[in-house]
C-alpha cells in the first residue's frame, strides 16, 4: 500500500535542484516526516555496479547509446522495487534528484534516441511507480551556463556543451511538462533561493493537504 | 552494408544447440566462410561486465526481474553494434547460441513479464539486426529432461525445474515460430546428430542460395 509521497526535481545543470532538495528535506523533517533522497544511477548494490559500468566504460569500445539507456533503466528498475516502493509503503517521503523525465529528455536530446521508445522503456523500468509531483526548475540556457561557469570555473566539461544543447534540454522539459500538467509544477529557477523553497512548501501543502494534516 | 548471414539457434536446454553449431561452423569453414560465434550475455568488454553482474548478484538483494531483463537487453545492444553488425558488414556468417527469442520465451515464462513489453525492449536492443534464419531444435519436455539428467547427473539445478516449466518454454518457442514462419525453421531435435546437421546445411543452401554461390 503506497501511502508516502514521491517528489522528483528536474531541470538542467545549474538550476538549483540540490539546494532546493536540502531545503525541502529540512522542512519535512521539522514536521516529523521521514525522508529518503535517492541518486541515479545507483542507490542499490546492483545499481552502484551499473553506475560504475556507466562511468568507467571498458577500454577500446565505449557504450553504444542504446546500451547506456538500458543500463540506466536497469538501475532504476532495481531502485524502484528495492528502495523506493518499500519507503513509500512505509509512509515516507521519497525525494529524487532527477528521475525518469531526465532520461526521456537527455537520451532524446543528447543521444537522439526516439522519444517514444525511450518513454516505453522508462515506463517498463518504473512500473507504476511515478512521482506524485515533479518540480521543474526552469531557466533559460544562457543563465544556466553562466551559473555553471561561476560554480565550476571555465574549464568544466558541462560548460563546453553549446548553448543550443541547453536550449534543447529546456525545450524537452517544457514539452514533457506540457504533456502532464497535473504532475508537473514549473518554477522560475531565477527566483531567490528562499522564495523558491517557500513556493515548493506551499505547493506541497496545498496539493497534498491530506498527507500533511493526517 | 549488411552482406553476411545471421543464424541463431534456439531451444530448451539439452536440445543439442552447441553440437549443431560446431557442425555448422566446420561445414561453413570448409567452404571458405568466416564464422563468428557469439555468446550471451557477454561477447564484448561491457557485456562481460554485465554478465558478471547477472551471475553474481550483490549480496542481500537479488536482481528484480525487470532489471535482469534490461541488463540482458543492454548486453545485447552492445554486442549487436560492436560485434555482430560489423561482422555482417564484412560478409561473415554470425552464429548465435540463443538470441532475442530466448529472452522473449524465458523472461515471459520464467519471470512472468508481459510478453509484449519484453518484445518491445528486445526490438529496441537489437535495432534492425534480426536473424536471417532461426533454427528451433524442438523436443518434448520429458526427452529434454532425460538428456540433461544423463549429461549433468541427477543433482543438476536445471533438472530441478519441473516438467511444466520445460513444457511452457517449448510452447513459448512454438508460439514465437508460428508468428514468424518465414524466419523460423523448426527441426525435430530427436533426429540423429548427422541427420540434423545435414538438414541445417540443406536448408541454408536452399534458402540463401545467392550467399552460398557468389
Amino acid at each position: 500500500m503506497r501511502r508516502g509521497l514521491f517528489v522528483t526535481f528536474e531541470g538542467s545543470e545549474g538550476c538549483g535542484k540540490s539546494t532546493q532538495i536540502r531545503h525541502l528535506v529540512a522542512w519535512l523533517q521539522q514536521q516529523g516526516h521521514t525522508c529518503l533522497t535517492t541518486r541515479e544511477p545507483g542507490g542499490t548494490a546492483a545499481g552502484d555496479q551499473i553506475r560504475h559500468l556507466l562511468q568507467h566504460a571498458p577500454q577500446g569500445h565505449g557504450l553504444v547509446p542504446e546500451a547506456e539507456l538500458l543500463l540506466f533503466a536497469a538501475s532504476r528498475a532495481q531502485l524502484v522495487r528495492e528502495v523506493i516502493l518499500p519507503a513509500l509503503d512505509a509512509n515516507h517521503v521519497v525525494i529524487s534528484d532527477r528521475f525518469h523525465d531526465s532520461t526521456t529528455v537527455y537520451q532524446g536530446v543528447a543521444r537522439r534516441l526516439p522519444p517514444d521508445r525511450v518513454a516505453d522503456i522508462n515506463h517498463f523500468a518504473v512500473g507504476g511507480c511515478l512521482p506524485n509531483i515533479t518540480f521543474l526548475l526552469d531557466m533559460d540556457a544562457e543563465t544556466a551556463l553562466a551559473r555553471l561557469s561561476k560554480r565550476n570555473g571555465p574549464a568544466d566539461r558541462m560548460e563546453s556543451e553549446p548553448v543550443a544543447f541547453y536550449q534543447a534540454v529546456r525545450n524537452g522539459y517544457l514539452h514533457a511538462a506540457a504533456t502532464e500538467p497535473q504532475r508537473f509544477c514549473i518554477l522560475d529557477a531565477t527566483r531567490t533561493e528562499d522564495d523558491l523553497a517557500l513556493a515548493i512548501q506551499q505547493t506541497l501543502s496545498q496539493k497534498f493537504h491530506g498527507f500533511f494534516t493526517r
